[in-house]
């Protein structure tokens, strides 16, 4: 039996937009659903009992470029692979590792085997190829792969891309015929061909032979204007097979995750919510706050008076300011437990907006509230 | 009815120690007690339940200094106190100021009214006195107030010593007829003397006159040989009113806690067990250990097999490597909760031993797989 079964429970009748349910090796994930981000096995300030309890997070996903590194394959082997090293027992998703060693830029070198690098940190020399980067996730024990793509950068030429995508697309074959624990792990394949429509059907028709089960969609939200990003977006989500799970990467603003699930994506993941966290700004239905600004100082209402998380139920915005402005750690912690619970809130709210045939009614309203005009 | 009723349960017969109970406006706290150093309104890392349900805290000291500072006490009074700010719902002890600003050095000017003084961070003149002092732990809402006081250096000369001893008993006076709310708030007085018995001696009895409802030893542990240590404290705990509490300010380790209740001390506070934890070092009854040393880096047991906390009952040295190697936030979480829960089981274990009229055999097993040598 595949890692990885997919129900779609309902369509809604005016979007792309789907409800459904994967069932997977650590648990059900129902989606659409946002993925947080466990860069070095830990979602940075989080325990695994408040992403369950507090954000009610189901599938988080972790990378395979840092955990290479470090703590290392060796040691996630002897750990039992990453669930059991981070007392995490839902599921992991991994990325190939692919997109962080292309973003090494000068310290990276593309042959048609894979891709030779340094190591950011030690300067170390170091290879990851499509067998590599499989065998690494096979050793992390993730429920969900992703196969070894390039994401080319944004502006890159037709000629570069095309080159690129066809490469991609050989990589993935090779992934695919590398894996073998299909009963424990899915792997997904990365569609490319940046902001050339041509070269994302290519992508997918080229890609679909391959029969994963599932399909992401690459090098979109790479700096792009969002006109850019949702015309490939739109474009590319609707010609990825119906009955299997879409991914979308690195996507992580309320308004890109809406115009995703309206567009027919089920997955996504990013670290914005845990970032802006770090930095003193909460997600909040009437935009964004930063907290750590003086205008929170002396304001005793939680970050929002609607939100059901261990943050907002105990704690003031004048509170968290005030840990905000004295670099404690707790000011983080309370952030992030709160962006990353807007974030789980929005999708739930867009499940029962899905079941409810009201998705764009939903968005109307949120983007009213949060102050994004819509097109 | 006064803010501390303090109950003697039984008295150790072979040395000065006592098990005890310390009834407060927000709670019960058995004595001896260590409390958690909870600087700027948060234990660092740690939230209020992680306090409660896994150190098993009762009591934790707030700094004046830096509350005074930050937030400031026009926000604290908005918010109707540091319990209610920070969400804490147990007992907090607030010591006076007066360590941070002597800590100062150039920054600072004494005057017998007071100590005017230059914020550690904005350079802002500001001026703290025993009523000033008073006002802002008024404030602030603690449950034990600290009188204010001079903390001598280490070293300083006779004259120095019994000119400092002097003020402060004067300061500790004008601290007494200022605080008012004794209902809610136990002022209490501090012993200072430096390293001269005569000088212990004479400031303990101008103090008691004053009649506080529990004393304090200052000034020892500030950078002494452990036998002038040793020595100063087994001269001036006896010295104290047997049916008050008794608090060392600023021991934090298993050494210097023990002797201190042997010597019949209730009560100790330190940043020790949390800042070393940042650093990745972890408590353990066999020691110190160094947990982002690479001897750690494939050691898949807890840091102690035998703690009772969440991070020993869920996660691996060899993981808590990883997170501190990473400067992963959670790492000194993790070693906070069992750093700190450490000392909490040792003070259990002291009560216990208390209790069983054994506390010379605990020290002797505790120094003897700590690998202290006792005297």
């Amino acid at each position: 039996m595949p890692a990885l079964k997919f129900d779609i429970l309902k369509k809604d009748s005016k979007t792309g937009a789907r409800l459904g349910i994967m069932h997977l090796p650590h648990g059900d994930v129902e989606t659409p659903v946002f993925m947080p981000v466990g860069t070095l096995g830990t979602v940075k300030t989080l325990t695994p009992e408040e992403l369950k309890e507090e954000v009610k997070t189901s599938l988080i996903l972790g990378n395979t470029y840092h955990l290479f590194l470090r703590p290392g394959m060796e040691i996630m082997k002897k750990a039992g692979g990453l669930h059991a090293f981070m007392h995490w027992d839902r599921n992991i998703l991994t990325d190939s590792g692919g997109f962080q060693v292309f973003s090494l830029g000068a310290l990276r070198k593309i042959t048609e085997e894979g891709v030779e690098f340094r190591s950011h940190l030690s300067g170390e020399k170091k290879f990851l190829s499509p067998e590599k980067s499989v065998e690494v996730q096979n050793i992390i024990g993730s429920d969900i792969m992703m196969a070894f793509d390039e994401c080319a950068p944004y502006g890159s030429s037709y000629e570069y891309v095309k080159n690129s995508m066809e490469r991609t697309t050989r990589w993935e074959t090779r992934c695919k015929e590398f894996h073998k624990n299909t009963e424990k792990q899915a792997l997904f394949g990365i569609v490319q061909g940046g902001f050339f429509k041509d070269l994302r059907k290519k992508s997918v028709e080229d890609l679909v032979k391959l029969d994963f089960p599932g399909y992401a969609i690459g090098g979109i939200s790479v700096g792009e204007p969002k006109e850019e990003f949702l015309d490939i977006l739109r474009y590319t989500a609707p010609l990825l097979p119906e009955e299997k799970p879409r991914y979308l990467m690195g996507v992580g603003t309320p308004d890109y995750l809406i115009e995703a699930v309206i567009a027919g994506v089920d997955m996504c993941d990013c670290v914005l919510p845990t970032r802006i966290a770090r930095n003193g700004t909460a997600f909040s239905k009437y935009g964004k706050l930063v907290i750590r600004n003086a205008e929170f100082a002396e304001d005793f209402r939680p970050i929002e008076e609607t939100c059901d998380c261990y943050t907002c139920r105990n704690y003031t915005r004048a509170y968290i300011r005030h840990l905000i402005k004295c670099n404690e750690v707790l000011g983080a912690r309370l952030l992030s437990i709160h962006n990353l619970r807007f974030l789980e809130r929005l999708m739930e709210d867009m499940r029962e907006a899905i079941k409810e045939d009201r998705l764009l009614e939903f968005r109307d309203e949120f983007y009213k509230n949060y102050g994004i005009e819509s097109e």
